[in-house]
């Protein structure tokens, strides 16, 4: 994009542009709530205390506090000073704890909200961004079913999008981690974190730091490795590990929840996914299945789509919230499809028709036509002067309006329309109380550009 | 509410109450988009300097800075501190001059979006609450005609929400100052803000503060109340104040403006509007015609949507950019409609259908039944396990959901599949291909709830 704005890392959309993020959201939403998902939203702010309770030092947190007031007093500091969120699930835990005698489990939601983090900013990544995001929670227990469900909604979400091809990829940290302990190496956390550096560092130097910084042998390093290199988009990854002759309990449970994901979503949407053993999300709190999603061609802009399996979402006292979701980075998306021109809007504005001016006595007539369009769902502006007619025409043209009205007197008094579309110049007679554009030019459309050379 | 929630100031909803915030936010979308208002958004966070460039001090402002960084460096402070908007016109002024060269004028757009205001939260005033706002914003000029055809859109809006009948109290800044220099008090703003206490405070005590804090003699204080007292639901107001003899081309001017909005919006909107010219927007930024709205019955929740006319939004060096807006409190309104249960939705979930499973193994196939149905625009969702079909039905009983789906599998092989109303315990054969609910159990509706005693 040649526009610069303002302050880095908080983009501002053209309303051209902003069509396009809407659409995006209207998709996403359209599908979450034919999947049985309800619309919340939470407050832009958490304690300090609640945004790092589990220690996610790696997230940069913007402050909040009240400008007018003295620095030393008022405004709580430490553990209950306010701060902006840094994604939705951390608010969201707090919201289903909070409100748990008020919801009924399992809990489907959607929620779909800007979130900041005081990162640097860089391509695909902002200070401000929305997310969208859809989570089920249990009371106690959640079905494994949910973690292949939900796959399916993002990938039937993701489908409707004007955008190009996506992978899914899918791993599941008990996999891992029992594989990890099956060859000696107990340290999970930090051999997955080692992992995640994979497609930066390469596997020379992720092999030099799990015999460093872990204490692993090279013969550990090798089999870490080798399993990370397993990507199948079927469920044979399942003989190719056992061919590696590790034995553990966790692993097996891992391999059979994985397999049920990868083998009931690749029969369901061939094509979509993979098993892809290097996925680690990095220090997000997983404890089963983990998803990230790449665009095809794009796969260096990072996931566009992630999220998994928390075995305890929220916990008070007596009860643990267990919990399944995915987020789509909607800013991250939307940013690149349009520096990438993936998608278009058909025109800049809602308008479909600009009612003219024959004169200036004519504004409260020309309304009343309007309000005629508008009761059948036709957007409308009047001209807000009787220009000359090119002059009102050249306006609409601007604006990117594709047709304007014009109601005459005839000599016996009675009015005459006729509507005309500026970009053939046909203009015919038109009765307001029965006239519609076509359906292509009754509001603005997104539609996908066929990417050069494919 | 009986609910409270756990941040003071910082109203969150519970499912079923967002669904009647969304349709709230849906209906002044939809009505925007039909009088051809683009949609933008623009970033939470600006700047302290242009927050603060009017002078603003009343607005509490929640100041924005990075976490983990030291007190003493790094944030910039002073005018380039970053802090929350506390409104959506602010932004917009920064978002016109910045991107003028992209924009076509006269630019009309809507926003709706969070903002947020450190103040004491009491009933109608939250800390952070959604605005709707439209504007019209002009290149150098803006005719007139805008400021009735901003107050013809607003009523469309409102009048499609599922609220009380509302009124437009509409008034002139030019009026009540040039009415003011007429009987010789040059204070204008001082006057208005004594005026604007009137409702709070009483005649006698405004009186008292005009001839104490502004000088005023008492025939002074009696006149700027008498003219306060003006109030008419046609343009008769104009004779009125005529009637009070006081003669001052600015006056002459606020009377013409005036009447001309009030003459057409009476016209078009009988009942809606009235004009009252104790309108007075405080420390507000307005230069020429006023709007604010109650709904009849709750005026002491204050104005649930207002606006006017500034004849310099914004400006630059060389350009001035006039505009004319109206802001819809959108969380002050739903916050109220909730609490008087003014409307409810049809059910708390979007789900219409629960498709039930007969055994583990019909999951799939229960997949594929939801997945025909979504097609048409059925929202459903599939049971995550086998339980008896009592336990399922509870279930969609418990969440709201209107239907259960039934597949059998008969002796010779093939399925039979019913669907069971379980609100009427009807149940009956039903085709996936081609089933769907009633209209009114598509989605859930919010429907207005008529006023007890009403």
């Amino acid at each position: 994009m040649a526009r610069k704005t303002s302050l880095s890392g908080f983009p501002e959309w053209l309303p051209e542009e902003r069509l396009v993020e809407l659409h995006v959201l209207d998709v996403l939403r359209e599908t979450f709530e034919l999947h049985g998902f309800s619309s919340i939203e939470t407050r832009a702010v958490e304690t300090v205390g609640h945004l790092l309770r589990k220690g996610e030092i790696d997230k940069e947190v913007y402050a909040v506090s009240r400008l007018q007031e003295d620095e030393d007093a008022g405004s709580p500091k430490g553990e209950d000073q306010l701060a902006l969120h840094f994604d939705l699930t951390v608010p969201f835990a707090r919201y289903v704890v909070e409100n748990s005698g008020y919801l009924t489990f399992p809990f489907r939601r959607y929620q779909m909200q800007k979130v900041w983090r005081g990162e640097r900013p860089q391509e695909g990544r902002a200070r401000e961004f929305t997310q969208a995001d859809i989570d089920v929670v249990g009371d106690g227990t959640l079905p494994f079913r949910y973690d292949v469900e939900l796959a399916l909604v993002m990938i039937d979400a993701l489908s409707r999008l004007p955008i190009p091809p996506f992978t899914l990829r899918i791993n599941n940290r008990k996999l891992a981690e029992g594989f990890y302990r099956g060859i000696g190496l107990t340290d999970a956390d930090g051999v997955l974190r080692n992992i995640d550096k994979l497609e930066k560092i390469g596997p020379e130097k992720v092999a030099e730091a799990l015999r460093e910084e872990l204490g692993a042998t090279a013969e550990q390093a090798a089999a870490a490795l080798e399993l990370a290199s397993i990507r199948t988009d079927d469920t044979s990854f399942v003989e190719q590990v056992r061919a590696l002759g590790v034995t553990d309990e966790l692993l097996d449970e891992g391999l059979a929840e994985l397999a049920e994901v990868v083998g009931e979503a690749s029969r369901r949407a061939p094509g979509k996914v993979v098993a892809d053993l290097s996925i680690a999300r990095g220090l997000d709190y997983y404890t089963g299945t983990v998803y990230e999603t790449v665009l095809v061609g794009h796969e260096h802009l990072g996931s566009i789509c992630s999220g998994g399996r928390y075995e305890s979402l929220a916990s008070t006292g007596k009860k643990t919230y267990p919990g399944v979701g995915l987020s789509v980075g909607v800013t991250r998306l939307v940013t690149r499809m349009l520096s990438q021109g993936m998608a278009v809007p058909s025109r800049k504005v809602p308008t479909s028709v600009l009612v003219s001016l024959v004169d200036e006595e004519s504004w409260s007539q020309a309304q009343d036509v309007a309000g005629q369009l508008r009761a059948r769902g036709v957007s409308c502006e009047v001209s807000a002067t009787a220009a000359k007619f090119g002059k009102q025409i050249k306006y609409a043209e601007r604006r990117g309006i594709p047709f304007v009205w014009f109601t005459t007197r005839g000599e016996d008094g009675a009015l005459a329309h006729e509507v005309k579309d500026i970009r053939s110049g046909e203009q015919v007679p038109a009765d307001p109380a029965a006239w519609a554009p076509p359906a292509e030019d009754l509001r603005p459309v997104v539609r996908a550009v066929a990417a050069v050379g494919a």
